[in-house]
């Protein structure tokens, strides 16, 4: 269900998201995945451009944010504070971004902060894939405000 | 020359760039400056979505690099290593990132590693400007390897 949701609403909004083709894959206890093809979003070199591993890794830690707030049916403005990446690797297939959700006990943290306050900020940590290997790791800081 | 060059060479080769418009407007002693309309590269927010700025300030390192290689007839693969991105205030308007060019020792210095060892890596920093203030500050660092 959430699934259908954010990407529908990605896809309307963010015009960059459609035409990179990203996608939700999955989200659970575990982290989320964002997939896109790799054909839009290929560089001089035929891998995939830094430039849009940068977004879709990005927007990995949004999409975290997101619907972690979403599940508690909370709504809040987000904004990613800063972040710092890595390329370790090119990719030279489907782009498969995957942002790891912080444990129970920082999830729940983060969530009663925002409801106290109206503001929350965490760090978030996430990869790419290239296969078997990690072509890419991403550590940024997102923040949530309450809408005014 | 430079501009339409590389302008050229971009659009053609990597489908992101043209979809997100972006272009150099100029290249000189002080450093290089990509522009890119709004639209194409808006967000939910309707300001420019995270993984646009993050892709545009990550090119204009590139760009850097490509072009002072370039201008002393140099060829290379160029990579960037990492980088760290600060999201200081949201843009709201055409996206203009501007990268320094290093000091004149400094640029000397990487040719001559890349001419003698047939590689070599520098640091840049880049700003996006919202209006006559900051909106992201960027540092990466590039590698550049003689082709094989």
């Amino acid at each position: 269900m959430f699934n259908h949701e954010i990407d529908v609403y990605l896809a309307h909004h963010v015009p960059l998201v459609r035409f990179m083709g990203i996608h939700l894959k999955c989200f659970d206890t575990q982290g989320l995945t964002l997939a896109a093809p790799l054909a839009p979003n290929i560089n001089d070199k035929g891998t995939a451009f830094a430039g849009a591993l940068a977004a879709i890794v990005t927007l990995s830690g949004w999409a975290v944010t997101y619907l972690t707030l979403r599940e508690r049916h909370e709504k809040a403005n987000l904004v990613i504070a800063d972040s710092s990446i890595k390329y370790l690797r090119p990719v030279q297939e489907e782009i498969i971004a995957v942002c790891a959700l912080p444990d129970e006990e920082s999830v729940e943290r983060f969530l009663a902060t925002y409801q106290k306050r109206g503001k929350a900020s965490w760090e978030l940590e996430a990869i790419i894939q290239a296969g078997a290997a990690t072509a890419v790791t991403f550590r940024g800081r997102y923040a949530a405000y309450r809408p005014v």
